[in-house]
């Protein structure tokens, strides 16, 4: 690659500029990914931490200014906000310019965007399997999307192009791409996603309004196995409602299974049926394998003494 | 400490060697804290793996032989086997012996160890809080309780100077030992790891009976949270049978108040009440940062990208 090559994009915007959009500034600034990065955010105080962090050429309160001569704009905020954030920056795209987003959601965000977006405008939606349980600008790092999967869920009829550029884009980024339709991701990610999350923030609040005398020794315990869902619930809970609130039917319909299977497990353990519980735990070692096979068991090593094992 | 000085214990037998009891006789050896280590392992298999790895002196067949003229006695195998083990192992006992153990029940332990043995023999229950998903001989490692609390959970009117002793023990191991009634632990270990791994061991259960064309994809796109719960679901089988088994009535009092929390969150989405959804996502971030403050949050990396943040 030479000094001189042109950049991916001109202009690239970022609506939202938390754990994703910061990383997304400062993966696409060490890449040269773009000729110039700029972002919108709401209030005063994360502009001010964004022009301090410099990880943007400018930052902007309303979207419709951030979005003046963007080739890609990339909505990065919660997805409960994308139907007016699309309304309001509508009349300033121009034909040709690329629409993407981060949501955790798919189906809802092309219900809620599509509409308002100018002939011309390619909407091309996103979800990087990527992130943190921290949240924020100054959570960003450059390095997020480094080897992780990023699924693009193009509506019916796509321009071939804008694909093929965004494609480019998340790879120069160092992410796997695949493409699916909206529906079948918002069910694979009610199972792989929603459903952990929901759970995890569950039992973290239940062993919240456990009586005083064990709440300290859960903290202490914690290392047992509760700790790896406190980091899961730790996650940001705009972000969750509005996950929760945009992929009704496919996190219920997991959610039903779920509670289904585990009352199989409650009853088993209620009759001392052993058999029962000792094949149920039999089957997942097989799955945990896929995973690793797939080098996607995380970067932890595999010996840190994570869980109770004795 | 010179070269010197007398071990702690002059002989240490090891009852079962799978991954704790191989980590014991590691990190004893390494803090040179026994004059003499042996190991019982029923299976040949295992006996010759043990032999070659060369982690202790001898390794035995039965019980009663492994524990001659041992002056300390470590149960290490899944507690369904204790009462058989105590029984076989009681006419070798001698008086001032003490008798241990490393499983993650303790009320039933005592029910179980307790009567067969003879006067004189101090029994002083533990359980570190230290494992991995890995099982067997070779998947120990002498750190594997450096910085990990162990909790001892002595009857009333155990001998101080053996819970003295066995304290110093686990101490020397690196570990900080916690002492608490065995009704108090259970209680606490059901929230912080029997529940955890009973949810864990479920969701990966209800991934495993997706269509096959979402089986695929949730191996792919584990990152987003699930690959969590397949890590804690890929623990021994056996000895997480005999957990559920043996701390029936905590597991099982958790587990109830878990599901009412799960249907109000259940009801919230099904109503799309945002606010009820984002009230309780809010309130774990707490408990979470109690663990973080109690430097029990893991060695990872706190941004190792492991959840989906976006």
């Amino acid at each position: 690659m030479s000094d001189t090559k042109e950049p991916l994009f001109n202009r690239i915007a970022l609506i939202g500029i938390g754990l994703i959009g910061s990383s997304l500034a400062r993966a696409t600034k060490q890449r040269g990914l773009a000729g110039e990065i700029v972002a919108c955010a709401r209030s005063k105080a994360t502009r001010d931490i964004v022009m301090e962090l410099g990880i943007v050429d400018a930052v902007y309160e309303t979207p419709v200014e951030a979005v003046q001569d963007a080739d890609l704009i990339i909505l990065c905020t919660p997805v409960s906000t994308y139907a007016d954030l699309a309304q309001a920056m509508s009349p300033a795209l121009k034909p040709g310019t690329i629409v993407s987003d981060v949501g955790s959601v798919k189906e809802s965000v092309i219900r809620d965007v599509g509409p308002h977006l100018p002939d011309g405008v390619h909407f091309v939606p996103g979800h990087p399997i990527a992130g943190t349980e921290h949240s924020g600008p100054e959570a960003g790092f450059a390095e997020l999307f480094d080897g992780r999967w990023c699924i693009l869920t193009p509506p019916v009829g796509t321009n071939a192009a804008a694909l093929a550029k965004i494609t480019t884009y998340w790879e120069a980024l160092g992410s796997m791409v695949e493409i699916m339709t909206p529906h079948h991701h918002d069910k694979v990610l009610a199972i792989t996603s929603h459903l952990p999350h929901l759970i995890a923030y569950t039992i973290v609040g239940t062993a919240t309004d456990l009586e005083e005398s064990q709440q300290a020794d859960v903290v202490k315990f914690s290392a047992g196995g509760f700790r790896d869902f406190t980091r899961i619930a730790a996650s940001d809970p705009i972000m969750w409602r509005d996950v929760f609130l945009n992929n009704r039917e496919a996190v219920l319909e997991m959610l039903q299974r779920f509670s289904e299977d585990l009352s199989v497990l409650q009853r088993a353990v209620r009759w001392g049926e052993g058999d029962i519980l000792e094949d149920r735990f039999r089957k997942t070692r097989d799955i945990r394998r896929g995973i690793v096979d797939a080098h996607q068991a995380g970067t932890f090593d595999a010996r840190e003494p994570d869980n109770d094992g004795n």
